[in-house]
């Protein structure tokens, strides 16, 4: 007694500061994340703090702390040899959200470079990796010097996590994923910018989804969650653009990983859907603003436009598929891809309009099909899937089809189509389906890079 | 996927559900508790469902499953073979506390069967384990036969919990311990009344301390504490008695683990100070209501100090003493207990009255002098501690000594002289140090016993 505190009393001392309302030095939480990374503090205690910061949120100071730890648990991205400024798009995740795939190669082709670290799905959501394994061939875990060497070439490149960038990243996402400590906004800002800050990226812009199918499920959320993101990225000067959109029912058509991958080559040849083309268009427009490259939204979107129907952002995606190994004939041949054995159909009880389509319930059909995951080592089945031929908004006959289902099994189909069912809601008059971009905030970062452009 | 979910999936569902304030029920709750004993669910999923229940609570229910299913999770003892009324007294633990080991022969010598559960101290307060063992010999973990054999033999017995007895609280009291989620009233409840269901005793007394050395800081939070033990304790039809008592100073004038056991010796040869013999005499007469040997506080205060004044309290501690593996001299020569090499006092710095003498601070002068631990595995000293020569409304003089300490080093006496002169607050008039009892409450099951007797 009486001499220095062991380890283990110091973080129980540190555990209980934070349950009680207290705050954490920049000392003790780097001290924290370094001793859990090199084992010496134990899941169990971080598991509890982790708990207490989910119960008494942490200050800007206090996350600002953590991402500085996270990001100094592992080495950082070199991107001196990549010419051209380098922006990442983030977003929480939705059904159907396959922005990243038409976007990098849309924004590539407007000369913005592109160096995306993507992740998996889980639960309800899909996730970029599982869509593009879905391509024969394609390489989604790229060494350092392949993964600079696509970028480079390509102009975009999207790759997972390596264990080498922010190691401590990927034990507490694990760590969290079991303890039911994912929905806590701090631990999400520093989870999501060490990665970020991690590739070198010279500006980041952010979709927050918002709606039944989202990580947020009201607007406020959303805002709380954008605040905290701009307010650390800040800390950095890391110009950083957060646009809130809809997420309620499913973003495009396709749910599922190859179903999804032909709606994106569907879009790089210029069909797609007014919501998806929406979300994707206000990115893109953030990321060449961010990148120099516009100097008004108007602008930004004149370049895209022309990068999509010059063919310019199909070649671009051509080039990736085959930088990462995959085979680029899948971008005028989608037939290539996986497809599934069984298929159903989903059928309208009633006429009228489509006034409801709930994502979420959507988005587990698709995990009933096989598109999704429960847990991060299940597998995935890449043709599983679904098309929705109907969405808010749009009318339907009695007995028209509503959705096509892609399965492995009759069962898996059967059960999802009692989903989809479910998750289509029919009235009797007309619901406009509204705007996609709810709100729109950035940094002071990104509005000093604004007015240099401008 | 589809299936039925695995555990590790089930485990975060319930652990996000009580995160967000829903209730588990009993089913769920046993298989927590019996993976968590099992080892298929792992400490950290464990870790982070404490600290949800540390921030949402358990309800009245929830609570009773828990203590069930701890219960469950070992044997129970086998009280057929006493005869006469076995009842336990549990305290909250205090500085200075060392009532149970002049409760336990006092009550026994009047007829009460006591099987005692006793524990370690931790922090600033001291465990009557650690006390038991500064007596030259004595064993205090017993094998079950031998624990039933004192019993018999001498009416009570003072022993630390077998891992047979309810193993589930063991592993999580450790859990809780490193975890920062100790001060839990659900789970104070279900650790406490799980011990004492399987111990198979048929009424039980609670001190629950209230003030600066004690667990509960306030009246109100005692009370919350003694209602939760009450209606828990209810369930089972178990009749329980819970006093508040104060724990502003130290009980007693002896802190530290063989200075308590000689002034428990003292005390019962019949000197003794008069909070320590009000908060033993108060939850004796509980004790000896509870197990129907008398009608009324008034007539089982005259069966106290008749047992305590004809000698037979102190012949029951020798007997104990001795049946324990001890040296039952100690009851008549206390010099036979461990010394302490290095000696310092406390003087007061001007004459006046004690206002105040913080039982907190004593209790971590005690632990600076090693008398106490700061985490399990520390070893404790059995020799050190100090006497408290003024207590709160005795007057000193300028200069007169008010204090002593035991202690194995000059560096520890001195860093603990200066926690003790700091603990001792000194006024000009004298203030009076009012009642030990401050509140009482019982249960239903308890209120029954007592009217069957009246």
């Amino acid at each position: 007694m009486g001499g220095a505190m062991n380890q283990g009393a110091r973080v129980v001392d540190l555990i209980v500061r934070k349950r009680s309302g207290g705050r954490l030095g920049r000392a003790e939480i780097e001290s924290l994340v370094s001793g859990y990374s090199a084992g010496t503090i134990p899941d169990y205690q971080m598991a509890a703090l982790l708990m207490a910061v989910y119960f008494q949120g942490m200050s800007k100071r206090e996350t600002v702390d953590l991402t500085r730890a996270m990001l100094d648990s592992g080495c950082r991205l070199d991107l001196a040899e990549v010419s051209g400024p380098a922006i990442d798009k983030h977003s929480t995740g939705g059904v159907g959200d396959k922005v990243s795939i038409i976007l990098a190669p849309l924004v590539a082709a407007c000369g913005v470079r592109v160096p995306m670290i993507s992740g998996r799905g889980l639960a309800h959501t899909g996730g970029t990796l599982d869509k593009l394994e879905a391509i024969p061939g394609l390489k989604v875990f790229l060494s350092e010097k392949r993964f600079s060497r696509v970028l480079r070439r390509v102009g975009f490149v999207i790759s997972g996590q390596s264990s080498r960038w922010v190691p401590a990243d990927g034990l507490l996402y694990a760590l969290r994923d079991v303890t039911g400590t994912v929905e806590c906004v701090p631990l999400i800002v520093s989870s999501i910018l060490s990665k970020k800050l991690a590739s070198g990226v010279g500006g980041l812009v952010l979709d927050i989804k918002v709606g039944l199918g989202g990580f947020s499920r009201t607007a406020a959320e959303a805002r709380t969650l954008a605040n905290g993101l701009l307010e650390v990225a800040e800390h950095w000067r890391l110009p950083t653009t957060a646009l809130l959109t809809r997420m309620d029912q499913p973003l495009g058509r396709a749910v599922g990983n190859a179903p999804e991958i032909v709606e994106c080559i569907q879009a790089l040849h210029g069909r797609w859907d007014r919501d998806l083309q929406a979300v994707t268009f206000a990115l893109g427009a953030e990321m060449l603003i961010l990148a120099g490259l516009a100097r008004s939204p108007r602008a930004a979107y004149r370049r895209l436009e022309e990068a999509l129907a010059s063919g310019r952002a199909l070649a671009k995606f051509e080039a990736f598929v085959r930088a990462q190994g995959g085979d680029p004939r899948v971008a005028e041949d989608p037939s290539r891809l996986p497809t599934a054995p069984v298929r159903g159909s989903i059928r309208a009880p009633r006429s009228g309009f489509v006034h409801g389509l709930n994502a979420y319930e959507i988005g587990m059909a698709a995990a009933r099909l096989g598109a999704g995951r429960e847990k991060v080592t299940d597998d995935v089945h890449p043709a599983v899937g679904l098309w929705l031929l109907k969405k808010v908004g749009e009318r339907v006959g009695k007995g028209e089809t509503m959705a096509q289902l892609l399965g492995t099994s009759r069962t898996d189909v059967r059960g999802a189509a009692e989903i989809v069912s479910g998750a289509f809601r029919i009235g009797p008059a007309r619901k406009p389906e509204g705007r996609m971009v709810l709100a729109r905030f950035h940094n002071r970062s990104a509005e000093r890079r604004r007015s240099s452009v401008a």
